[in-house]
């Protein structure tokens, strides 16, 4: 049973990361324990996909469940098992994402390591075997991200929590597991269309970032608590009729999660630019060399004179990017203007997020935790 | 709700693939129109993933679905239109597995059509984007193989039934997505190891298809019924102690299940060499070009001389394979034995299915059904 102490809306941590961090860790401990006995049952040779696993799942700032748990407090939940078990899904399902986005973006590492594929390629390297590394490691990534994916499910459902209500949480699973693949492609459509347009950009994080990672884990959490979202367009039932009036507390969790969201990925955006390697564990000038279409990038594209948008047009997507194209691409980014703009975005957005919390109806300890990481999503260097 | 006048075990159609395949068509569409909505409120570069989807789905021959619902009908349960739905879930697994299959073995065509990731690459460019068109249809076609992952999931949890009776079959769907994965994986090790290990290959086919495709389907319709399987290894689960004895009817699926299951894989195997590609829907030598390790394969190089051994070693894996060098590898496969000695395993392991049959505490009709089914599977040609 968690510590209660530790939840102290008061005290150093208000958003009870350190508990949350622990029972997440322990969840993760015992289920990936269950996994190790299925797959060396089935041979040694499954041993290296545990092995990667474990090492990506130890990473993470673990934001989803946080927010998933939360969500639950904001509904009325109380601290139990069964709950940190249940968001802990959320990390299976985040690792199987990074996993398939880095073979997808033929990525080198993640969280400072090689990522799974090129773990892969070089374990084919190191046993002598034929054919292509690249095709042997990119297989064995897609089928480790397939069986998380799998394992979101496994592990939700083996909870704890009884039957009905997970079957509450169901449907927001089911649509934020859609809406995140769908905003990938999106994406990907973007990054090859060479899109410059601020608004696609924007519609590709709301789906892919500020739905996935904050609006969906509250609203799972606040769901299972008994107050489901409305997940209108009502294409997801097939009787439109008595639906319920928008639930208040999973509306103020929309209100709050969109536009932290946007934050979130806008700072993601910075970072992927700006960011020191060294904290955020991602390769430099990454966003730059794979020719993101992120938000900072279409804002700088719609304020660049014809010079600048011609050099911004060469070296975005450009795998060989010298240190210094780098430094123009950065110096023109925050010449024109577009770096301030968005740090401005992540200010209003930030602002609108912790607003959308007064007068919401929740706890109090949920307001000042969820105040707590909005701030934190936001303002980070990592 | 059914046409209960379809299923008549002494008929024409004792396994009721025609009521079956309609349901499942049915379901499909169903679930398809509402993801549509869903898809198209996000944009409407989100509507070439339903086209894809359509024409992969619309194929298949829906066995995966039939084993789920003889397993349900063995178990004692009676048609409904919850069964019909969540046996079509497994068509959406299916056709997950199918997409990322066809981009880890970089295949050019599924089911007589392009394969998925060859229908992106080509959108791409037809659309004129910059970069790599190869990339981009891989990157949508994991994309794509992912969604249908989760959706199985979905409609799985949406067919209708009670949230205690989905949760009798939930271990099941768990277990199988896993050796499914696991069975992937050690085939891609057999593959790129140049494995010419009949046991090896044994292996990968118990948990790539004889558990995935026919023991597995059965158990779910089974468990959904109240007949679960055990699970053992009890890794499974926390508590070992106090595990039910193994249930008569799901101990019969898996009796009958692995060895059919096996017989299915190895029918696929010769499929895959000897093969009309007009009834396959599959390119000619696919399996010689791919350097698949198949048993059949493995049977080869087993009887295979000196000689013959090295041709095999040559050609197995050539991409570039001419006609005459596939002619020359059939011909071994052929004269060294190997094919009729995997002929006689598929038929000794069709016996030892339908064997396992007799006494079996299941209706007469599905006994009927199994027996039939277990034909159709072993002895097809496409």
């Amino acid at each position: 049973m968690p510590d209660l102490a530790d939840l102290d809306p008061a005290g150093a941590d208000p958003a009870g990361l350190g508990l949350i961090r622990r029972e997440v860790a322990s969840a993760l401990e015992r289920f990936l324990g269950r996994q190790r006995a299925v797959l060396s049952a089935m041979g040694d040779e499954m041993l290296p996909w545990l092995g990667a696993m474990d090492s990506l799942l130890a990473g993470g700032k673990r934001l989803r469940p946080a927010f998933c748990y939360w969500g639950w407090r904001a509904a009325g939940g109380q601290p139990c098992p069964e709950i940190f078990t249940a968001a802990t899904a959320l990390e299976l399902l985040q690792a199987s994402a990074l996993i398939h986005d880095d073979v997808m973006d033929a990525s080198d590492t993640r969280r400072g390591r090689p990522a799974v594929h090129k773990q892969f390629a070089s374990r084919h390297r190191a046993a002598g075997y034929s054919g292509s590394a690249e095709q042997f490691g990119a297989g064995a990534a897609i089928l480790l991200g397939d069986v998380l994916l799998s394992w979101t499910d496994e592990l939700y459902h083996a909870s704890g929590f009884p039957a009905d209500v997970l079957r509450r949480g169901q449907p927001v699973l089911d649509a934020m597991r859609t809406e995140v693949a769908a905003g990938q492609y999106l994406d990907l459509v973007n990054q090859f269309s060479g899109s410059t347009s601020v608004a696609a950009a924007m519609r590709v994080i709301t789906y892919k970032t500020a739905k996935y990672t904050i609006e969906r884990p509250l609203h799972l959490g606040a769901a299972l608590a008994g107050s489901p979202p409305d997940l209108a367009p009502s294409a997801r039932s097939d009787t439109a009729d008595g639906r319920a009036q928008p639930n208040l507390v999973a509306a103020a969790c929309s209100e709050y999660g969109i536009p932290l969201g946007i934050a979130f990925q806008l700072r993601d955006d910075v970072l992927g630019v700006f960011g020191d390697p060294a904290r955020t564990g991602k390769p430099v000038s990454g966003d730059i060399r794979e020719g993101k279409r992120t938000v900072l990038v279409a804002l700088a594209c719609e304020r660049a004179s014809a010079d600048e948008a011609e050099l911004l047009d060469r070296h975005l997507g450009d795998r060989d990017l010298t240190d210094s194209a780098a430094a123009e691409v950065k110096s023109v980014i925050r010449d024109c203007g577009a770096l301030a703009e968005c740090e401005a975005m992540i200010a209003a957005s930030v602002k609108e997020a912790v607003s959308a919390l007064d007068g919401a109806p929740m706890p109090e300890d949920a307001r000042a935790a969820l105040t707590t990481l909005a701030f934190m999503a936001a303002d980070r260097d990592e």
